[in-house]
């Protein structure tokens, strides 16, 4: 079992969610985060400390900034990650800087608490 | 070591924490989240678009929602993870699809910020 | 590949940010968490039930409570992660109780979505 991760735009959580259940993976868990990848978040255009109110996110002053963006996590089985992935990119590319990352990290177990099932029958 | 991720219900969150701390695994960590697993959320109760204005989930017109949970996070050794995952599994089931779901991942290390302790003795 | 996830005090994050940022590591994910570390949260401090009305998280009556916190999340090549560690050590090394933890978990792939690199090509 994997774990994708996907940080994608806030914009894109619901047609990435309806695409997945489309494809069969229905299961899947939204986060609020801040963040950014290697451009720094929109450099420059930021000229003075803020706090971001809704999430009491400390912005520096230094002109560089965290963006809202939704962290999806779904757990699949092994045969399933390239599919997932190939999904999830293909949904989410704009082409623009922003679009997100996707991480895939290991998972040894799986439990569903409803009926003690473990492993790829509590995934399914 | 592993970490223990467990999806469960907002209403279990005071209980579960009171009965890890009893059992000896006081440290944890608590997220709100949007889930929802193979059930696809409240099917049929929703039945137009929806924003949650708490979340600013965009939630999609299609009877599909996701639910608010809360996502609780142990870093454990691992001879702890069966009788962590039997705790969480024990107070979490109600035996009513949305009891939620338990991941265990591989940590490779653990470090305390206030001594620089290593490894499990960073958990402990 | 690994995931460095750090749990710092709120009041970190902007100079945590910043020294990862000039150590050459701007890409970074930050969320809102609650969480406590073998203290138990501020023990005997709090007298009564409390539920924390930003986060709906709810408190117990037992006098231990849960501390917002932010939890750091950055994806680092093999060799970097020492440096990253003792970074974020470094900087939110306060001698107190409550200074966090660090952990370190594998990953097996990474994909920037604009432009479908991956591994360390993804990170950079």
């Amino acid at each position: 079992m994997k774990e994708i991760v996907a940080i994608i735009r806030m914009n894109k959580v619901g047609v990435t969610k309806d695409v997945l259940a489309a494809a069969g993976y229905p299961a899947a868990t939204f986060q609020k985060v801040m963040g950014r990848g290697k451009q720094r978040g929109l450099v420059g255009e930021v000229k003075a400390v803020e706090v971001d109110k809704a999430t009491e996110m400390v912005l520096s002053s230094t002109a560089m900034e965290f963006i809202p963006k939704r962290m999806v996590t779904i757990i699949v089985d092994d045969r399933d990650v390239e599919r997932v992935v190939n999904i999830i990119t293909a949904v989410n590319r704009t082409g623009q800087i922003g679009d997100g990352k996707i991480f895939v990290l290991p998972v040894e177990d799986s439990i569903r608490i409803r009926t003690r099932e473990k492993g790829y029958e509590a995934l399914i």
